[in-house]
């Protein structure tokens, strides 16, 4: 039994036949479908040894995703998939905790999966060039920056929003209707990461509006964790019943506010306005709308997919590349009355 | 160069190399860093296509996700591959649309990468021998049944809610408490699959409490989406202004639903209830927080790997487990004033 009496059952090229046993995805439904009806009347089994033989490389791209559970990688996931295998790629996914290393996980799946290239979708902010040799093979930081690293910026690519100023536009929203005492919900101000690039961002709007910086408006709170988050600004309005607005770094933060205020009596955005960076599909249906700054997911995707396939095929350089948000107005922001 | 200078260097076992090389799980995170700075620092490339033909069989597990961006299958994903890394096994993972075919997808992937067993997280109910032979290993269905199948019971596994029962669950618990104009959100009546069981249980309640069915109290929206559901509250809310309780047969819909009964002026739980069935993070954050029949997410990931390779290592037969939802309750269910 060979691939020919397979393509001979099924009417389709042997050509054909190779892309359906390869998962390749240049392939109709239609055909798909008789081949694997061939395939199935006819108990062929693929020799897969010696396939794999004939292939010293393949053509997968690997995706790590750290911070499995974090809702806003899902939309990127599906659409760098799309992308990958769009281009005639296979993907090889692996998800992570947040709290694991991304790198020694690429790593390791580099080397048992033989790929070309590499997506770390999320991932540290201070790469130094010896960390990431262990990869090997050409990547891309896919909606993260090495801004606190040490990488020559030619030897790797990486797709994401300006952090510091994305921030900066999000609390000048604030300050330009008149709110001053602005707190800041964020995992560390010194975290060498998301969380300080756009604390950075918040203090630059506070200094333009003349505000000085309060260290009993910051909270600082584990990440992802929406109960977390809740408890954080219960603490914050605890310490501080004067503040006026909050900045959420994460739309995820931005929703526990708009609860713990509704929880502590406050109206938004009549008592406290609210703001966040990212656009979950969930912060459309939050009561009142979170007003945030919506991150361009699908764009994120493809340019992040389609620079490491450029480099991978010599057909472009690695290079940085700051896609920008937009604002998308809900009811979380009113100006301030006090 | 060989795996044994890679040993010497960094002064572990070659079977500690050869584990942190196939990326299996069973190693330390000191072990493996040291065997990556080694392989780092000698320019050791492993001899994949030797390691290849001394396996004849990988020992993979395919995880095929059908309904990719449905945030309900982020947990469980997780957790999945979890408990297939701890029980000695690789996860190969591929996500589809919810209108994508689970099996074709699942045929190529178990051909393409040799696997074991597969699970398949989410798919149809209808599944018939003549479709499902093109699998070929060993599968579990997780987080649904084959109820509206013909497939024999012992050549498969399932483990997932009782669909019916805890629907009917969520429906009594409004007719407990006086409503009698109980209006469903869901995909269709007779979608041969989740939505069909659901409205079976819905219907059961009611008989119970002797309501008549009333078609215009049925909703049928797409899935998954939303806005979709949103826009179907709002048709649903214009036709019957009279309704008092809202089941959604899903937790993203009973969240669109808070929010398109709060635009029409409607307040939660004084003038509609609303309850729904899956227990996602964010509807614990909802104005006010969702009552919720909570699926086990844990368990229902932890059961189907555990079951599947019980069939694979011949310790074990298929089986079909039903697990049950807990009840969550928020504040969006009240008695019926009217």
């Amino acid at each position: 039994m060979t691939i020919k009496d397979v393509a001979e059952y099924s009417g389709v090229s042997v050509s054909s036949v190779s892309r359906v046993l390869n998962d390749h995805p240049d392939v109709s439904d239609q055909v798909r479908a008789r081949v694997l009806e061939a395939v199935q009347a006819l108990h062929y089994v693929p020799n897969n040894s010696a396939r794999d033989l004939s292939r010293a490389q393949t053509d997968a791209i690997g995706v790590i995703v750290r911070g499995a559970g974090n809702p806003f990688f899902t939309p990127i996931i599906h659409a760098v998939e799309k992308e990958i295998l769009q281009a005639g790629y296979s993907m090889e996914i692996h998800q992570i905790s947040a709290d694991e290393d991304e790198l020694a996980a690429g790593a390791s799946l580099a080397r048992a999966k033989r790929l070309k290239g590499m997506i770390l979708l999320g991932g540290e902010f201070d790469y130094t060039p010896d960390k990431v040799a262990v990869l090997n093979i050409p990547f891309v930081c896919c909606s993260y920056t090495n801004s606190f690293g040490t990488l020559d910026k030619n030897t790797y690519s990486s797709v994401s929003i300006d952090d510091e100023a994305e921030a900066y536009r999000a609390v000048r929203y604030l300050t330009d209707r008149g709110h001053r005492k602005i707190a800041i919900l964020l995992g560390a101000v010194d975290d060498r990461s998301i969380s300080e690039l756009r604390y950075k961002g918040y203090c630059r709007a506070l200094q333009e509006a003349a505000i000085p910086e309060d260290p009993s408006l910051v909270e600082e709170i584990d990440y992802y964790d929406m109960h977390v988050a809740y408890e954080g600004i219960q603490r914050l309005l605890e310490r501080r019943q004067d503040l006026t607005a909050i900045f959420a770094v994460a739309d995820t933060m931005g929703v526990a506010a708009l609860k713990a205020l509704h929880d502590a009596g406050r109206q938004v955005p009549e008592d406290c306005s609210v703001i966040s960076i990212d656009g979950l599909p969930m912060s459309n249906f939050t009561i009142p709308t979170l007003t945030t700054l919506e991150q361009p997911k699908d764009e994120l995707a493809v340019e992040a997919v389609s620079r490491l396939i450029r480099v991978l095929e010599g057909k472009g350089k690695n290079g940085h590349l700051y896609l920008q948000t937009s604002l998308r107005e809900g009811g979380s922001v009113g100006p301030c009355h006090r």
